[in-house]
């Protein structure tokens, strides 16, 4: 089957102009089909503020009320995206803004009320991998916003990054031969947290029960990670967690840490 | 040639949700082809005041500085595009949200600096209406916000969605049979500004010209209808200014104004 990459950049990075336009210039010059799902950053929160719109988290998650998804539907889906967009346009790559509304690409649930309401916040139903490979064959590239719909009341939902680069590469491995890529502003996972070279080559399942066991892999990772070992028992090829200025050395095998199933 | 409609809905009518939900209800079921670009609205006077982003207006054009560009990159990219594509997806039109960055289909110069600096303000020097095709003809609705890209620097740019509308319109008549509707919040063309009913049902250059040196047509109008008949001369087969609540009659021929070079 065909390659195609799909590429998750994180909030650290967008925050970060200059990092992100190193990044955008790697990601623009990677061969072969591609895709680029962006995280929202600290800009949210902000123009939130600004708004005297408040910001509540709960375990690291945003609670999304009616206001805060206008906030995030501009946000994301409008400046981050839009400026990534533009960005790669003059890197020569033909990108695509697309949120999950825009053609129906990801289609989601409201997340039912348990313990927490979460809000506008989506649990993804459906992937359109058809419609993103009709994108890629017509030499686009998708470029998605955070952001997935409630197929019966068309409304916008918030969806982790993490979440949706997962599902997207998972709904594609029938059709291609997928690489999954997190990068973001750490060297690849870490087995001491306080020293940024003490990088993971290659995690199993093994290694990271035992990390998590010791606490050496705690918070934003656990979920990353847990997302990362889906994609993979679900039939991505590859799975690579590294910094965003090692993307091609990552892609090489040199850098960041590879999430595999047993050491090769 | 296969037959084409590109409307263009306007700021009021987005500033008002039950109105936009009517106009987009009727939307969803024109058949053949078609295209949507909208407008702002108020809203991103609202939320520029907010963020405590001046809004200065020269002759009824808003000056587009930095701020303001991240401002109305956000509400009109984002905020309205993808409230209006989650609405036609429920209505059954997959619709994809665009802005002249993605997939490059609209490309501008930024306005050069004469006796005023409007800012980030684009002037249209390319429509990629092959692309705009290649989606309609996969079943998609192309949704577009008055938002084009200079293609070397990647910056959005801001730009009238009345002549963005025209500019695509004119780009297809090659291609298409093109029918190009103004949707807004009065009856059609008034021959009486202060009567909502004295709508001119076909207004002629000769008709216009009278009425302009008799300053019954005036402000908003002008540019509008320039646009309308310079959309005439280049080949655009219809062109209609009516209510957003007319759409229907207006496309049967029983409301609104038509546009004509002669009276038929």
């Amino acid at each position: 089957m065909n390659p195609l990459t799909v590429l998750k950049i994180g909030g650290n990075v967008i925050d970060n102009p200059a990092a992100l336009t190193r990044f955008l210039t790697t990601f623009s010059t990677l061969t072969g089909d591609k895709l680029l799902v962006h995280g929202g950053g600290k800009i949210a929160t902000q123009i939130a503020e600004k708004l005297g719109v408040q910001t509540t988290m709960v375990d690291g998650r945003r609670i999304t009320d009616k206001p805060m998804l206008d906030v995030v539907t501009m946000v994301y889906g409008g400046l981050v995206n839009k400026q990534i967009v533009g960005q790669l346009q003059t890197l020569g790559t033909n990108a695509i803004g697309l949120t999950g509304a825009d053609a129906g690409v990801v289609k989601a649930n409201k997340r039912p009320v348990k313990d927490i309401d979460y809000g506008f916040v989506g649990d993804i139903t459906e992937v359109d991998s058809g419609r993103l490979l009709s994108f890629a064959n017509e030499s686009l590239v998708p470029v998605m916003a955070p952001l997935t719909v409630d197929a019966s009341s068309g409304t916008l939902l918030n969806t982790n990054a993490d979440t949706l680069a997962q599902a997207i590469a998972v709904d594609l491995v029938h059709k291609r031969d997928v690489t999954l890529v997190y990068c973001f502003e750490k060297k690849g996972v870490l087995a001491n947290p306080d020293d940024d070279n003490s990088v993971i080559n290659q995690l199993t399942p093994e290694v990271y029960a035992e990390h998590k066991a010791a606490g050496s892999i705690n918070k934003g990772m656990i979920p990353k990670l847990d997302n990362a070992f889906a994609a993979l028992n679900a039939g991505v090829a590859r799975v690579i967690i590294c910094h965003a200025d090692e993307l091609a050395a990552a892609l090489a095998g040199t850098a960041g840490t590879s999430i595999v199933m047993n050491n090769e």
